[in-house]
């Protein structure tokens, strides 16, 4: 170590704190996907908030930027480091608290959001996010992300099951912002600053985390859907009929056949559904539910917005059922040459933009493949456009379609990134994209609540 | 007019747009309950965004203040300019778009929460924040307040309902966060700051709403509970076994006395209740929904957390129930000198709020008597205390009382404020009891988004 700031930092975290062997740092450099590869000397492994509160007051007195990192799980590179000292919260893994009759727990920034729901789940609550990372990813990360995932349709993002947050401030304050309340109007609600600032605002260092009730009963249904606006009458249709639609994925045609090609041991259970839905419901009873569903179902097919429908008989065939759609972006990661896309629209524009957006990527880039799917019932379609097969992947233009399907989503009303971020990946886009008031007012918030820019300085802004 | 800068609003609203007439501007500067009293020479009512916007440039390159103002509901002076220039909204009723597919609907500011409500209601929808003053108040205030109101256990406070806002920033600029989106990860999520702000930020002239689907059964129950922990034991019950409670209202027995003894053709349906539960339930559909809410309310009678249940047989009788919770307010603001106070304590706590709280009462002021009901689902209580019958109301000791109140709700993790806010009342205890790193950061906000400090200045911070 040559730098008087990496000595300061390792004498106060002691040895388990910290690390500089480049062995024990490099899987934190690296984006899983490795799309991303960063750098740093140094990565601080700090234990308790009073230890990244002292990390960060000697930053900040050195003027060293940081970068934080949860469960590196991050699809637009915020998490990665370049330079920066890397602020790990792997080690503030506790579970403060659980509270059953508040419907609230208190976990630290580094547990692993699967630890947070089996918490629960001992309480016999439910803390309903729920995503592919969700053995690895953390809560600090997931916060930091306003992450979504597949229940945002019943218990909104991240956003809505924060109560409360603990966080270091970029001079190194404590802010004890800890909280079960669920109502409090004395000024302005700061945790929602932090909730989705990617790490550019201070470390979130613990969060108070909304709990439900279980519910008792859970179904799973595929449909058969012709087309997306069969499948946006049908979302609308479960959705007040039933009142327990939990989840409203779709699939289309190549993205399942591509799961049956290059997932091992999956299958195709719709070989013939133009798009594939798939329908989740959670109640408090199982008392009529089924049948409401199955006579809901039933309208749906007279009505044509479904040709055919299977309802999983028990909870293997529930799994096997999510097991195809979470498989969706492992069937086409393999398929090459590839531009893939986190966009939202209005969830009535859904069909609106998968029609468009094939025309559009038809005129650009002839015989490129689609994959349209993701979650319809918040209008976020995880859409992706593979170069034509047997064509020169080299000669691929990804980033001309990405435009083309921004400029599309931003006509629609959309978002160019529904649940990722922009990091640094779509620094760009957002520049070209966001209302210029707008980001004149976040770096005003940045500006003055991180004036020394020391905070993921890379992310969000450059 | 002696004035440049009302000479020049004046010529850019028109005659319809303003007022400088006292008689015309009176109602607007007294709060309903006659506690605070303002003073203008200028009222702007604007009629549009546009107008909005050019009155606050106009204010901003004359350093003049501003106090924005809705409906004129809020209960901490927000709304009461002091010299400033009073910016009405009501005139900006008109609403912009009601999208039963996208469950959002946008209305401008000035519009009355009943009239959403309604508008929600002919398109088949629901918009579910439901209070007291619904029919004058307006969606800017009510959004500037994050109001709370009755339904906050099932579909939460202004803040979760509110998709997108619009609003005219200090400088005048107008920024154009109106959107339908369910998920958009851009950077911050500016209209959280917005949402709660006191007018502080800027003047939010138009929302994007989110609607649900209508709920097709609706049951109201009244409950005799014995005692605080009694309640806490049965809300906990009926949450996880009906799935369908949308409001959970306590009363104790002075406040259903007081309505009984001061509201005309008001009656107490359980004289013999020591504390009165309200139970409202929503579900989608009828089936079963009667027979599930009787066999947990006859649980609970078995276990001793109620002693009698009255379920509503009709709409009629579920609205008398409604009626006598309703009118607690108005039941003991007839009886002389006291305190409210609008507290909140994690739902765990407030039967140890209730027990400890007239404990204190009693030792600083004897025979006092107590009032406390309001949303024990969510924590938070309006709690009043009375003088002594017989006593000299000058000699109340009101403000030590809610030092008394405001202490141990702070000691039990609660807030001074639950819904009514901070406004031109509470800075004193905001300033008492706020975690420093917080007020701190809020006062970083607001320095950097309204530099000039013209936004209402007077609220909030001081």
């Amino acid at each position: 170590m040559s730098n008087a700031l990496y000595e300061r930092l390792a004498a106060r975290l002691g040895p388990k704190g910290y690390s500089t062997d480049p062995d024990v740092i490099a899987p934190h450099l690296i984006e899983w996907r490795k799309r991303y590869l960063g750098e740093t000397p140094f990565m601080a492994l700090p234990a308790s908030t009073a230890e990244v509160s002292d990390v960060v007051k000697l930053c900040a007195e050195a003027g060293a930027a940081i970068t934080p990192q949860g469960g590196n799980t991050g699809l637009v590179g915020a998490q990665i480091p370049k330079g920066e000292v890397l602020v790990s919260l792997t080690r503030m893994n506790a579970i403060r608290s659980v509270d059953p009759i508040d419907d609230a727990l208190t976990a630290e920034a580094g547990v692993i959001l699967h630890n947070v729901q089996q918490a629960a789940k001992d309480a016999d609550r439910l803390f309903p996010l729920s995503l592919a990372s969700e053995g690895i990813a953390t809560i600090g990360g997931l916060i930091s992300t306003n992450a979504g995932g597949v229940h945002v349709l019943r218990y909104g993002m991240m956003r809505e099951l924060v109560l409360g947050i603990e966080a270091v401030l970029p001079d190194g304050r404590v802010w004890s912002g800890l909280s079960s309340l669920r109502k409090d109007n004395t000024g302005y609600d700061l945790k929602q600053l932090f909730i989705g600032a990617e790490g550019t605002l201070g470390i979130v260092t613990a969060a108070t985390l909304k709990l439900y009730a279980r519910p008792r009963a859970h179904e799973v249904a595929l449909a058969n859907v012709p087309s997306p606006e069969h499948g946006l009458a049908l979302l609308h249709r479960v959705k007040a009929a039933t009142g327990a639609l939990s989840a409203f994925e779709i699939m289309d045609r190549l993205s399942v056949a591509l799961v049956a090609k290059n997932v091992p041991s999956a299958r195709d259970p719709m070989p013939e559904a133009p798009y594939m839905a798939l329908l989740e419901f959670e109640a408090a009873t199982a008392e009529g539910l089924r049948e409401r569903i199955e006579a809901t179902l039933s309208d749906a097919i007279e009505a044509g917005e479904a040709s055919d429908v299977l309802m999983a008989e028990n909870e293997a065939q529930a799994r096997a059922f999510w097991g195809v759609r979470e498989a969706v972006a492992a069937g086409h990661r393999a398929e090459g040459a590839q531009v893939n896309h986190d966009i939202s629209v209005p969830v009535s524009m859904t069909p609106t933009f998968i029609a468009r957006a094939a025309a559009a990527v038809e005129k650009a880039a002839p015989g490129s493949r689609i994959v349209a799917f993701g979650h319809m019932g918040d209008g976020n379609l995880h859409y992706t456009v593979l170069h034509r097969e047997g064509s020169d992947p080299a000669l691929f233009p990804g980033p001309a379609l990405t435009a083309i399907i921004n400029e599309l989503t931003v006509s629609l009303g959309g978002s160019i990134s529904a649940e990722h971020g922009i990091g640094v990946a779509r620094i760009g886009d957002f520049n070209r994209f966001k209302d210029p008031s707008a980001i004149a007012m976040m770096r005003a918030v940045k500006g003055a609540l991180d004036p020394k820019r020391i905070m993921n300085p890379r992310a969000l802004f450059a």
